[in-house]
């Protein structure tokens, strides 16, 4: 598994600065998301059915992506999108839908949500070492919570679960988007307002 | 109808100032979340389904709210609410369900939605003329998703349309409700990133 984290280029997971949002703010968060310990649970149940379709849902939201010019712009500038950079980026997506279902929501999973904060707005293009789009937009940030969430169900049904345990597996990922986007935000977000 | 607009106070649809966002840029955000032609058919019959509920779709919220001092304080200052501001704001919040449910999404809608925005950061407090918190902290505006979505179901599905109906209505609702929030964040993010 740690060969395997390794070979992801630019995952730094539990090796980043720490993240403005404290545990005690998280459990505030997630009260208001209605996550509970169910939730935990059926995420690792989507754990387990995603885990060898995570390249197929990608081609879902890249597919997405790259049917919509004004979303697939930030892999690139001018329009001129960058190979290499999409490969990377869509890497590391691939283990964040795995982290999502089994990580420990932590100090250290909270600091990598900041993280990719900042890797979408101040340090975009850094972790790469790419000449892209200074920034992706925040309005992008929130609204990807629809296609990100919507799309999971077909590829959680996909496994003869019953439609009341995929249900659940659903709502718990809808909660976890939207706790992690939230998230996500944080570097967007004028001084004193998160 | 136009009376009983006049008598939700501080309700100013169609009298605001112009949001910085465009219909160009609506349209682009519409198609992120996927919204199409159908949702807004089943925001329509959503209305209808819901226009004698709202009520119970409030008391749900605000007993939510209620039930959670981290959220329910922003209706007030060192934890005493005020019933007046939580009463307006209710009307409002009601009003917002037909409105999210029956408007047309043109200038107009976009340049509330920004009002309503401007309500939770540098104009919270002056609509009712109160003396709360003053400002409602971002995090909860984007996390309100899953709460405002998922608590909507049943309402949706209480006057017997079929589950496949019921359904559609539910994506349009989150698509709507993820379209209004990501346009109330505006004026918490910095200049130039949203």
């Amino acid at each position: 598994m740690q060969t395997q984290i390794e070979q992801i280029p630019g995952y730094t997971y539990g090796q980043v600065d720490p993240s403005p949002v404290s545990e005690a703010d998280l459990d505030l968060l997630k009260q208001t998301v209605l996550f509970s310990d169910e939730d935990v649970q059926y995420l690792r149940l989507a754990g387990i059915i995603l885990e060898d379709q995570t390249d197929a849902v990608l081609d879902v939201w890249y597919g997405f992506v790259g049917a919509h010019p004004h979303l697939a712009r930030y892999f690139g500038k001018n329009n001129n999108l960058d190979a290499n950079y999409l490969a990377n980026v869509r890497r590391r997506f691939g283990k964040w839908i795995m982290d999502t279902c089994t990580r420990a929501y932590d100090q250290d999973w909270l600091n990598y949500q900041h993280e990719i904060g900042l890797r979408h707005l101040v340090k975009k293009n850094q972790t790469d070492g790419v000449d892209a789009e200074p920034i992706i937009h925040f309005r992008y940030l929130v609204a990807f919570i629809v296609p990100i969430t919507a799309t999971i169900k077909p590829f959680l049904a996909s496994k003869g679960h019953s439609a009341s345990k995929v249900e659940k597996m659903y709502a718990a990922w809808f909660k976890a988007t939207t706790l992690t986007v939230t998230l996500w935000c944080y570097p967007y977000t004028k001084a004193g307002t998160f």
